[in-house]
């Protein structure tokens, strides 16, 4: 399947509001469920996706929008799943907004998925300000990253409905200490629900997928 | 010593180059040499920049100016030091800008200075758009990140002196491939400098201290 890829600047704060709005009726119109995977660079965004699509998409009919600066390096990662995959290049953009969603979602074939997931650009900042209208947003992070982060960027923590806590694998390798952590994300969001998992080796992996089975209305 | 909390706005892009310059002049005017330190959040910054003054604080005079979008969580960690420290609150934005960094000189007993290190917010994307003034960009990547980095945020790359490759005491735990890193770095950026390291454990250590110290002119 050939990938395509969409260059699309940046649109002005105001108008993404009402876009992204847009863009969640339409989703809701057709019923289909649609997750934002929002995290750092290296946090395990892609290699989470490419497990999950792996584990779904003999079920369900998966579409995935990337989202990177430059170039289709993880959108190749897909071709192997024959799944739709489009790239959004945002030219330097920090951020996915609405307006490159909704070109991204004109490009996939929407009236045969039921699933839809987004990757936003490696950051823990910025894309947390800008509403792209999917259904769920997801704040990745991993271990390796340190207990601290809901304290340092608690804007993505706030924003976020799920909080993928990823590479539990190296855990007794890193300083993480996941009591502090929850605790922290729960101070700053209260209702965030959190996964702890390895998307490398598989731990803890089905009550992620189980979320999502749940989340698909059939 | 008590931390100073600096909260300042985002200065527009066209005057923060004549800023920039400002900086640059005055600190080579001074004599003082400076590090702006950029690279994801989790990348290991704080505990680079905490090695390394523990390390060099007896025979150099150091002052710190840390870039963080709220609180002064990581400034704190540099009290034991008995330096002075400034801590700088973007309030919101996902980068320093060579205004902020003008304030925290300023907020800096630099007549009794011969190194800065700036760390700027957690951010892989944004800092690399804005000159701060200082003498020395350094990109942090920790192994954990996957050595794909270069390829999908080649900005930072491009204008960093500087890479360092952090946390190589877990490399056996990752998918990092330092050769197939080191080849990605250099083709954005052919002059860049490369130190593998771990500021956990120390391993390392020496060289990249070696060159801070070579840095400072006496």
């Amino acid at each position: 399947m050939e990938i395509k890829v969409i260059k699309v600047g940046a649109s002005v704060f105001e108008e993404n509001e009402k876009i992204a709005e847009e863009v969640k009726k339409f989703l809701k119109s057709r019923g289909i469920i649609s997750f934002n995977f929002m995290g750092s660079p290296g946090s395990g965004k892609t290699t989470i996706l490419e497990r999950t699509v792996s584990l779904l998409k003999e079920n369900y009919r998966i579409g995935v929008i990337e989202g990177d600066i430059a170039g289709s390096y993880d959108a190749k990662k897909f071709e192997k799943f024959k799944i739709p995959v489009v790239q959004i290049n945002t030219g330097g953009a920090c951020h996915l907004d609405a307006n490159m969603v909704k070109s991204g979602i004109e490009n996939l074939p929407v009236k045969d998925l039921e699933v839809i997931f987004v990757e936003n650009v490696g950051n823990l900042v910025c894309p947390a300000e800008f509403e792209i209208g999917t259904g769920i947003n997801i704040v990745v992070v991993s271990v390796v990253e340190g207990d601290d982060k809901p304290k340092k960027y608690p804007l993505m923590f706030k924003i976020s409905d799920i909080c993928i806590v990823n590479k539990i694998d190296i855990l007794e390798f890193s300083d993480f200490n996941p009591e502090k952590f929850n605790e922290r994300v729960l101070s700053v969001n209260d209702k965030i629900k959190i996964f702890n998992l390895s998307a490398k080796t598989g731990k803890n992996f089905n009550q992620w997928i189980d979320f999502v089975k749940n989340s698909v209305k059939r």
